[in-house]
């Protein structure tokens, strides 16, 4: 049972998402939303979540929280941590139903908005506990992008803003903290800039909505996933940095690149153009498809990240740390996880490299657990793979979860022998890997005894171990008859 | 010996960027630049390039042509097939290299211009072979982002186009046809809107420089790396569709969301402040690092792209299926492949995990051989891995060049027995993997028989390689003997 509630008011895409991501970090959600649909389409974006969200971490999510759904805001708000309002974008309407929402939740409950537009102290205006409002602004998918622009008033207390922080940080969000309420915030201020220039540009016919998405996918979009505009500026601008940049470019300020000085009207006309254009770009597939599409992109995309913790990827890595290792059994359990749609192949299931990424992961979580940890490698010694068996015995498909159990078949001097098993969602066995790794001298690059300190707890575990059955499939060569040892 | 030539004609970071992408995709590149450092400075974004793009491919590029400096533009565009002009934003400097370019250049080159700004009528003013010039727009890093910007002029033959097209192509790009000149193209106008916003942003004192970049790549950045604005906006419209988005987010053009209806002055005091910021944002990291930094995410995020075949990974997966097959020996070599950085783990050499992938690739590689390719799987019938045994010999380092020669141990009815030998740059033997494979109907998930004209093919790899002696580590169990077999 989780000890935290969010409660959702209003469930469409952005409330859904915000649901969604509470759940699978944990939390219990409570959803208020008088449409009718509200239920359907928040069991859609969750489908969408539970298979992308939970692949971005190499450890597991804490278990799901529970969700129900109420048929009042009364019910909904009821011993609420944090509540999310959702709901469309006029000021009268959230005006009314924070009033609801304060009448019944509790004092300490924090309010955020989903707003894009509206300032924290607008939405503040008449209400009875004004200081637990403020603006915390996601991007779609809520899921998985992990930016939310925190904005609050001049009257917020910094203990609040320091309480919404600490929330959101803790379900994988990046709060970007805005120092000075502004319309629209930060980043819906730049993609308005771009959304009217991109108006211009269809209405003139200079391109079309698939030629402007191509301008932005295959240039400068692929810069600004990892570093922002200043940042890459400031590379272009070379060893001569960023005052140099600017002198260079600063004087375009000056030329009529762009149509901003004005707003193209949205005429009918217009609008029937962007939409018959989007139609020739994108309508071969259906919005699901799109939507498993771009997460399978943005997960895909931000695994890589993780590698050099830039951007989303220092985000996933943070919360991941922050993440309870699986708890202890028998044998150590080293990996649990979920299969990442990235880690399939063309015959549909889990490709054999990821058995040996997957094996590799418990053999690093193994080393943890006897010292070789990250500071000893980071001290010039690690362990080296010299050989691996593998034996496949089931399929494993994207989105199951995985755990992998290791045994210490022998641990003296220089060698250290372990057989990883891996377990299926339904446990039943998918593959097994014996692998003999070497201590090694990471400056002579040669093989060495390891601190006395790894090889006392590495002998604990052999000698626990030493006390099992041998497994089955040890020792084996490949293609070896079953009965055969 | 390469039978094309493009000169370069301004060697800057962005004419260095050309020279690299051309070369390692098997260009002749002759470069004519005046400033004395301009050897030394392409020598470092060739060090750049070398150690990322090559890691884009899964295949090898062709061998890197001859890079030559000359004292002269009539040197440097002889025999040319392409000719890029990067060299400052002024139209006069422009047209003057242009009299001396087309005085000395083969009458058939293309002359394509990396201008940000200029309109191709206006580069073409007073030429004495005004068709042969038309705008070929690049983005840094040019020798990764695959985007160019190529605006011909209402004087532009469709053929000088269409060859432009193809040649951009063939070196791995995505040239974008705008088909109606305007100043700063497309892209450019949409990053000048974000920039001339961003410039407010910093001066109102709303964000800083590093905000602001976290408000792009914490979030909507890590959308347009693989989809634009609209076709991301289409699936936020949901359902309901574009005309449904546009309807509910197209009154905003009319709040007073973005200062853009006027401009900033770049006063000194304004660019003190935006250099301030960016040093307190990445001062730590020298220019190279940041390169380098960027460059890895680049490939790890364009790498993940390849799945789905999205924005720049369709645009890699085109350019690699048109390179060459590496040439048969004796025993096929089924990869020839450059390391990518993020095959490598905290051990500072290739993890074992993409020994796997390797030893994967080698076997679809051979799979094809035999005639069990794409079509044969999309048939139903595929092999899967049983087994796998692993010796690792040697490290391997990131950017190395590895090759695997693939041998059949034996090849019977439902079963494949292959060894791969995994070969580093220096020709050392770094690891061996012995594979058992067996002949699976995809719809049963049950092993079957091959079908006939495979068994066939198989059984000719089979004899020819029963001739060889066994290799030597086939047949092992892990931590056998050497002398045991």
């Amino acid at each position: 049972m989780s000890l935290y509630k969010a409660s959702i008011i209003g469930g469409g895409v952005i409330g859904g998402g915000w649901a969604a991501r509470f759940l699978l970090n944990g939390w219990n959600v409570s959803v208020y939303d008088p449409d009718p649909e509200a239920e359907r389409k928040i069991a859609e974006v969750l489908t969408n979540a539970r298979r992308s969200l939970p692949s971005l971490y190499d450890k597991p999510l804490p278990a799901e929280g529970a969700l129900t759904f109420h048929g009042s805001i009364a019910d909904a708000v009821s011993d609420a941590t944090w509540i999310q309002e959702s709901v469309p974008e006029r000021l009268d309407l959230k005006h009314k139903i924070y009033a609801q929402i304060q009448e019944h939740a509790p004092g300490k409950a924090i309010l955020g908005s989903s707003t894009s537009g509206f300032k924290p102290s607008e939405l503040q205006q008449g209400a009875s506990h004004a200081e637990q409002i403020l603006v915390a602004h996601p991007f779609n998918p809520v899921y998985l992008l992990p930016l939310v622009e925190l904005v609050p008033s001049a009257i917020t207390p910094t203990t609040i803003t320091g309480r919404a922080i600490e929330i959101l940080s803790s379900i994988g969000m990046k709060p970007l903290h805005v120092r000075k309420e502004i319309d629209a915030h930060i980043a819906d201020r730049l993609l308005e800039a771009v959304w009217r220039e991109g108006l211009w540009l269809i209405k003139d016919d200079v391109a079309t909505t698939e030629e402007i998405d191509d301008a932005i996918r295959y240039g400068f979009g692929l810069r600004w996933a990892q570093m922002g505009l200043f940042e890459t500026y400031r590379i272009a601008g070379g060893e001569a940095g960023m005052k140099h940049f600017i002198g260079q470019f600063g004087p375009c300020l000056q030329w009529p690149w762009t149509k901003l000085m004005d707003v193209p009207e949205l005429t009918e006309t217009l609008i029937e153009k962007i939409a018959a254009q989007s139609d020739a770009q994108s309508g071969a597939m259906s919005i699901r498809e799109l939507e498993q599409l771009r997460d399978d992109n943005l997960v895909g995309m931000m695994r890589a990240l993780k590698r050099t913790a830039s951007g989303a990827g220092g985000t996933i890595n943070q919360h991941e740390a922050s993440l309870p290792e699986p708890e202890p059994r028998e044998l150590p359990i080293t990996v649990s996880r979920q299969v990442p749609q990235s880690w399939t192949d063309y015959n549909g299931h889990m490709n054999e490299a990821n058995y040996v990424q997957a094996s590799s992961q418990a053999t690093d979580r193994f080393m943890e657990l006897i010292g070789a940890d990250a500071a000893y490698v980071a001290s010039g010694r690690s362990y080296f793979t010299a050989e691996t068996h593998i034996r496949h015995l089931a399929e494993v498909n994207a989105g199951e979860h995985i755990s992998i159990t290791t045994q210490v078949l022998s641990g003296e001097g220089k060698k250290m022998r372990l057989f990883q098993s891996l377990f299926r969602t339904d446990g039943e066995l998918a593959a097994t890997c014996e692998m003999l790794l070497l201590h090694m001298n990471l400056k002579t690059r040669s093989t060495s005894l390891p601190a006395r300190k790894v090889a006392l707890r590495l002998n604990v575990y052999a000698n626990t171990h030493a006390d099992m059955l041998m497994p089955h499939g040890a020792g084996r060569y490949v293609g070896q008859k079953t009965g055969r040892i």
